[in-house]
């Protein structure tokens, strides 16, 4: 099944908006172009609608957000849904402002999200569980473990059933799911964590598996989680063949997200319905 | 001829100001890097000019222009207009939302640009002939092709007499035109559409080569075009041997940049006049 | 001493704000990573000031600053200096314009600096010194060589004196200076001046460094900018190993900072105390 998702991408090449932070910004291009999307970046409220219009997908990610872009990510927003495309929300740091919190808030009242990508904290932010969130990565309490799994996915489940959307919370073990099903994912290496925007572009590849796969979303949220984490897992393999550190991991990472078949994918996915 | 061109971009070592979108900025700094130039980037409208002023050439790029950014365009435009620098266009989108196609639009009007670079759909925008902008990329019916090639030809060179400025129409077949003379390159490997940016940095650096060779326009863009060209071969050679994707193929185009002698400009350069 | 700490860094994990041009953010992240620190970059006014009081140190770099953000650098310095936070400044491109060298001389008198960082040319033009800026890099005139080195040093510890910070006045030769003593480091590669953001990237690291061991101000920027000068160095073998070029060099550089130890950082530190 995943194979196909994947393939689907690569055959229909679907065109991406994103309005993202710029931090991350170029990686979340170069991904797109690496799993056979294409990318748009643009997030002037003059021309986000019409952007969003050309496009098969919008992803919002709120890093770096501002007074200026935070009207533009609505306006697109509402444009996707009224065109029937599908939008998702990365909560970059949700929790550690209220300026970020507050506008995921919103941008849930007012946009319908296919999905919403985010570590377990902004997750928790986004329904007010109070999860303490560290900058831009998960608090180590509210670390995904074997432990409090069940717990995780009662949590992902309920705030998909709250959103509409699917709830992809990622982190050592990944959990997607939507209001009647969920999936676990192991695939990924600790390493990823130590390259900026991984998050980042994980969420602006979904968008693209998203748009590739419509009436499949959770399914294609699963193959795009998987394909994140096997590349990590390759890109490892080939880092420590090179004796090489985070820049090689990154560029290792968006390779092996290029070179990545339907076929390795599904070889290589280690995912059950929990 | 081309060699003498790239080598006085070494020796000089122009200083360049960048206004262009944050998806590319890194590369189009390190490209001018590699090259042999210096970047500067500066956006905002309390320093542009001046910033200008200690330059040596002008690059304008309209991806993810802002309300705030587009009257910096035209600030630092006049103002190298002014002191006779080299302004550069690239109208990343034009054709994709009336803002983008309106600001490169009321560029033209009071901007004096001595090249303007970008795909034949974004320049087709420019001319209101109505090209259909897929993004970033051509459209396909907007490629330039072996049975095209008289036409896209005759449209290049009636644009450069509309605007004054050098026409780079870059493609599977890049067309360098102003409105006496054209040339055809055909260097270039189709790996560097897969890489974002390709175009922005190309534009960066043709702006290097303007700055360092005054009066001899429409041979410093071809230069540029055929460097540009000559290292997207040459990194897919090496991307190859290294089983590699388009990250190391960002790094590896970068680095035959960094790399590329005079000599071996003439050498590899595959160009005519058209 | 120098290896304690920077496994103080890595043993502590500091989350530093960055407030930073959109030029070099990306690189500035990864090397916070790569040296064992986390990145967060925020720069709205709504919410700098929650995002520094989550942090352990803030980096304020005015390279491509706008009116939007120079406010936010002022409203999270004050924060930070309230809340004890070290705050190091870098005045990329003070000279260039007015709006640069009035926002770094503003922020001198509004925000109590741990360290500023920059070439001899900016760091002249806070003092009005009157060096002359080509660009972000040092003009020539302004380089300090064995001849200028103890005019140098003298000037380091006035600057020092004046501000209440450790200057680190990098270069060929680095100093890095408060008001009672200075070091020399000569460690350091030609080739980082042939990469974008080498000195952001320095000053983002000394913010990690000045965070995990306080009190340690002097110490902990010499530690930094040793660790980067011979990560240079080390890049450099291995660029050339490659037959690389800049973008080789940038994500070898990263890769040496990632792979640093304590031992390594002692063995090959070249400082001296003036």
């Amino acid at each position: 099944m995943l194979g196909k998702l994947l393939e689907n991408v690569r055959a229909k090449a679907p065109l991406i908006h994103n309005i993202t932070n710029y931090v991350t910004v170029n990686d979340c291009a170069n991904i797109l172009l690496a799993c056979g999307a294409s990318p748009i970046m643009a997030d002037d409220c003059g021309e986000v609608e019409e952007i969003t219009a050309l496009c098969d997908g919008l992803n919002i990610n709120i890093g770096t957000l501002n007074a200026r872009t935070i009207p533009a990510m609505e306006l697109a927003g509402r444009r996707a849904n009224a065109l029937g495309r599908p939008v998702l929300l990365d909560p970059v740091g949700a929790g550690a402002s209220a300026l970020r919190t507050g506008t995921a808030a919103s941008l849930l009242k007012t946009v319908r999200f296919a999905a919403i990508r985010g570590n377990v904290s902004e997750i928790k932010a986004l329904c007010g569980a109070g999860g303490a969130t560290k900058g831009v990565d998960a608090d180590l309490s509210d670390r995904v473990t074997e432990e409090n799994l069940d717990q995780a996915l009662a949590f992902a489940q309920a705030f998909s059933r709250e959103t509409g959307a699917v709830v992809v919370m990622t982190g050592a073990i990944d959990i997607v799911a939507d209001g009647r099903r969920a999936y676990l994912c192991r695939n990924g290496d600790p390493m990823m964590s130590r390259v900026t925007g991984t998050g980042c572009m994980l969420s602006a590849m979904t968008t693209a598996y998203l748009a590739a796969n419509p009436g499949q979303a959770l399914e294609a949220c699963l193959a795009a989680v998987c394909a994140m984490g096997l590349c990590g897992e390759i890109a490892r393999e080939r880092v420590r063949a090179a004796d090489g550190g985070n820049a090689r991991y990154r560029a290792e990472l968006l390779d092996a997200v290029y070179r990545l078949s339907g076929d390795a994918l599904e070889a290589g996915a280690q995912y059950q319905i929990s």
